[in-house]
């Protein structure tokens, strides 16, 4: 069924001084031996796993490149199959001319995640595993990266594996009663039954909360920077990015209006999305403005608004009516008001300036961008607003929406196992329940799949992996 | 003096399955050591060289990846040092987390082509075959990438360096024959001696004279396209696209109203500029037109001139005047009349037309991009103005522009010492004219070098080769 031999680009295209050609499958070093030539005439087929030889790729007369060709043999390698990569010279001409050898000489290109696929196909990895070899790859801060590695190590899957061993066990045992209806025996010691489902409800509780940390850690947290084009807004950005020198990257596909920049705050992803603000208006174009900025707002988790001082240093009455409306508008999400530019002013007036904001505003955070002054201030606040003590005690993060789903529907069907067993439901439905919950359990992992399901996973890896 | 030890990601930055970090000097395994984690609990610093070792990247007690490292000790290594590649995944994150931990401990960030200028100062490479590598990399057609290999894999250094050897072999016995000067004997065969300066001139001269074939395969034949915008330009250029199915790259750094294609036709590089055209007018914006179209066509080695066709099918007077313009004014540019959509027109207006133009023109191609008609007559053109027949003899072709310097100061000299020989000139004023020679060999293959020289070719490389 996968005994052909896949080949593909394994490194970034483009330019380089490397780049490393793979192939896997049964006749990976069959195929590589035909065309390369090694210096010290060695035959590829002689040599151990994981060795690397010097020589050139060679088509008939013409030499290809010099190149380096390493050998993984079956069982041992990334994907449990034979695997030859070749490291050679990083043009684009050269990395084509190879792998359309290759393809030549009998490989097959391969698919986004095909590398994956067959180590996950092969018992190299589980599902969640094979997911998080793509969350590393994408994962660009600490956080994401941290959660990525555990889940890859089989953090996650050995969490899962070890409640659904013993739910498999008492389901066997309730199974095993069945047969001997008649008799009317309990294998299965409905004490210790309750004590494990009690501990299974605790772990999927803590798990389906962690999701909403792992989410938002996985793809950034998003903060809708509110606040007119003078404010401040990039001094302030700039002010963060300095305090962490962290990755600042404008987010491909955003459009001109709407620029988002990711920052990397204590290891963790923010996604500032700045907005045109909310200042009411006559104007039809600004009205557009403003219902984009609710829009955004809408999307965010954080709203920031940046307050404007009227030119004698003071709080305009408009600010604070629009500091209420967002309040109003959107009590569920977590404000900060961000008093910028109090480098300008005295320390009376900035004292002024908060009795006169506090009775209306939570979270009211002073800074001058410019001096750096309240910035940390300002940074340490967006971090307490992100629930990271299970990331600090390193425990399980559920990131993945796919996991989420099968915990929740497992969790519904473990709440069915307890009332049953609470209410005396008979063997034979409980049975049904476990077993529903033990399938959901084993989508996490892999134990139960459907190639449409795995169409889904690997064609969201890049080809090569 | 080179025994402090490097790093760099040596393979394209930006996301991919893999990236390969590269470490190269007396202590890249014991580094490399100290921050690995081998899965079987094997020590790196007792693993033979050429192999490859599965493990995770480790910082304390932070996992930062799981990367496979291959070893390879000195000399056996592309840098002739001990170098360890680590293949980790292809995050940018992953790659900057794991190059800041070997900075961490005691490794320095490689210049550009710092590996390979070691591998030059540990006598791996010369400098003609070091300086191949950036080439090598850079080619991306068939013939560039023939020649950069071959003068990788030293032919055209063994090429010169036999030559030396023969020249030093004679200015050894010449200088001999100083140290007996009063005893008048002549350990150098006149004869012999020149014979062999015949040798060198014919050599040297076809060398120097190759250099105008290599110099445009290097950087791609540079064609200008004269033509009005509605004259099928676009399609032209994709006609001669399928008919090879060659890569496509709008070169980075051209304005706007400059557009490069560079096409890949029987395996060399044409570079097609674009140009606004030559139509006589009044409008000033257009004269700049065609004050840039002029500058253009002067860069051009040969220049494609798109012949309009009027509504009635026929030629127009202007068309005419436009081509004898061209000629007249760059009467040493190869010109090529295209008379494009002839499949608009009928048999008998084509051969109107012909007639018409033939007086005026020295090649005139008539196709139809559309059809496909003519496009391959178009191609075999373009490659008959090119004088390929060293590429296709397999000869050594020069393509940098300092060994065609060299080439020609060597020339000289020998021209001199051919001058001194027929001439009866003095052993110490002979030696002098050879020596010089013999330092311009040099020059080229490394073995006379300056730091300025070495800083100058390996600043072109990319970092991490």
């Amino acid at each position: 069924m996968h005994n052909d031999t896949i080949v593909a680009l394994a490194t970034p295209s483009g330019s380089g001084a490397i780049a490393v050609i793979r192939l896997s499958g049964n006749e990976a070093i069959t195929i590589a031996s035909t065309c390369f030539k090694s210096v010290s005439n060695k035959n590829l087929l002689k040599q151990k796993t994981h060795t690397i030889h010097l020589g050139h790729i060679v088509e008939n007369e013409r030499t290809i490149d010099e190149v380096l060709v390493s050998i993984f043999k079956d069982p041992n390698s990334y994907t449990g199959e034979n695997v030859v990569e070749i490291s050679c010279h990083g043009s684009s001409y050269i990395q084509q001319e190879i792998i359309q050898l290759f393809l030549r000489q009998g490989c097959r290109m391969a698919t986004a995640g095909e590398f994956t696929l067959r180590a996950f196909l092969n018992g190299k990895l589980d599902l969640s595993q094979a997911e998080a070899v793509a969350d590393l790859i994408s994962s660009d801060n600490e956080a994401s990266h941290q959660i990525a590695m555990q889940q890859m190590r089989g953090g996650f899957s050995s969490e899962i594996a070890k409640l659904r061993e013993e739910l498999l066990n008492f389901a066997s045992l309730i199974e095993l009663e069945l047969d001997f209806a008649e008799e009317d025996v309990e294998f299965a010691d409905r004490t210790q039954f309750k004590q494990l489902i009690e501990r299974i409800t605790f772990v999927l509780k803590r798990l389906i909360d962690s999701f909403s940390v792992g989410n938002v850690i996985k793809n950034g947290i998003p903060v809708a920077i509110v606040g007119e084009p003078n404010v401040g807004k990039s001094t302030l950005l700039n002010a963060l990015l300095n305090e962490d020198r962290a990755i600042v990257s404008e987010i491909a596909g955003t459009t001109r209006d709407t620029i988002e920049d990711e920052i990397s705050i204590g290891g963790i992803g923010f996604r500032f999305i700045d907005t045109a603000g909310i200042r009411d208006t006559k104007d039809v174009v600004e009205s557009i403005g403003i219902k984009k900025t609710f829009e955004k707002i809408e999307q965010a988790q954080v709203v920031m608004y940046i307050s404007p001082l009227t030119p004698k240093g003071g709080i305009a009455e408009e600010t604070i009516i629009e500091i209420e409306k967002i309040k109003n508008k959107f009590p569920q999400k977590q404000l900060l008001v961000i008093l910028n530019k109090i480098d300008q002013i005295t320390a009376t007036e900035l004292a002024d300036l908060i009795t006169n904001l506090k009775p209306h505003v939570p979270n009211l955070i002073p800074i001058s961008a410019k001096t750096g002054f309240g910035v940390e201030a300002l940074t340490n606040k967006l971090l307490d607003l992100i629930n990271t003590g299970a990331l600090r005690n390193n425990e399980t993060i559920v990131t993945n929406s796919r996991h989420y789903d099968a915990l929740l529907k497992a969790f519904e069907e473990i709440q069915k196992v307890q009332f049953g067993l609470e209410t005396g439901l008979s063997g034979d439905l409980l049975a049904i329940d476990i077993r529903q919950a033990l399938y959901h359990f084993g989508e996490i992992t892999g134990e139960i799949t459907n190639d449409d399901l795995l169409g889904n996973i690997f064609a969201n890896f890049c080809i090569g992996k």
